[in-house]
């Protein structure tokens, strides 16, 4: 009996994790095809990462309700509590991340609408490029529980950080040398934000995944620290 | 027996919530602070701000593992288990509250470095009072479980939410007619965004509010709804 009890909790936790999953694999599609929208003016594409959004939404509502019934029903302890506690945070990031997706895709609307030239996308390619990639690489981690990517794929935040700081000078300097630029270039500026901010809530899953296996709390100590951690 | 531990853990519970609410004063206090140090170039105020903002983040790190132990050797259920969950998701988004407060601070430093005129902070202290005024009738509600006030204050959300289009616009208008002022009017524009997304993380703080004694999940329904379940 209580070999079955276990079978059916471990089958429930897996599939809460599987549902993460899929959560994570939907969002990851809004930030690309938010990107794509930006950088094609694609509005049809842009309205739909909006219209989508609902989708996020419910998924981390109905995950949510089911880690409370696991807590109620299954009481866990140690790793298994670990694991439902920081899927509750996991989504909450994911959620999130929806959020700005659909903020990318609201200033890829602005921008179609203002008919403004598309080079100016062209210096954000590169950090939705690279936070996207840095999202799959934290919903793998979390899929394998492997603390080294995770670790790895956190770091990366700096680098995104930078490019991002770099977008801004770049775009900052336009404008002061053409008034004009302004009003599109302050919408690249809020897509470019929304991009970074995913950046950060991809390195926030990173370190669940290391609290996860290590036990240890690593959201605000140095990267140096948590390196120390995982390795 | 059963009393004593029952008494025990009620104890338990509500030093958890008054954690929540030290935590709470902290960040209401770094808000009001970061705010003050814009308005009067308080370069000091503002490191302050900064500086101390490692409080905030300890205070988190401990409560989520109180939390994570009371549900560990507790077990509870039903509405204790949801303030369990609320909490957990409360000082999460307090600690986002806090890093805001951060970016205020680092803004009202650029700003001084820049010797910029104070005249354009006016235009975000009313955001500033307003959101202070959210968060901290977001913490009453949540000490004294009252929904009526948390829909109230999440109601606010949207006047705040106006309030910020209305400094976007007058702030994007001046960097048009003089672009001298392009470097300046972007900081204040972080700072402003900073200042709404304390009010958006003011808002979630009700929900969960009205979550905990209505058990229901209000983060994504419309207000006309909220006030539906509450009322």
């Amino acid at each position: 009996m209580n070999d079955h009890i276990s079978q059916q909790f471990n089958a429930e936790l897996e599939q809460v994790k599987n549902q993460v999953m899929i959560m994570g694999g939907l969002v990851e599609q809004h930030v690309q095809n938010a990107c794509q929208a930006l950088e094609e003016g694609n509005t049809a594409l842009a309205e739909e990462v909006i219209e989508e959004d609902y989708k996020v939404n419910s998924l981390e509502v109905s995950i949510d309700e089911q880690c409370t019934h696991i807590i109620a029903r299954r009481q866990p302890t140690a790793g298994d509590l670990r694991l439902v506690m920081m899927i509750v945070k996991t989504i909450t990031d994911l959620e999130r991340i929806g959020d700005e997706a659909c903020k990318v895709a609201r200033m890829a609307l602005a921008l179609a609408e203002l008919g403004s030239s598309k080079k100016q996308y062209f210096e954000i390619r590169h950090i939705g490029n690279h936070v996207t990639k840095m999202l799959r690489s934290a919903l793998d981690a979390f899929a394998r529980t492997d603390t080294e990517s995770a670790f790895r794929t956190a770091a990366e935040d700096q680098v995104v950080d930078k490019e991002y700081e770099g977008v801004m000078r770049q775009l900052i300097t336009h404008m002061m040398e053409d008034p004009r630029s302004i009003q599109p270039s302050m919408n690249v500026i809020w897509a470019a934000r929304a991009l970074e901010r995913i950046g950060d809530h991809s390195k926030n899953i990173c370190e669940y995944v290391i609290y996860l296996v290590k036990g240890r709390d690593v959201r605000h100590v140095s990267l140096e620290e948590m390196k120390q951690e995982v390795l």
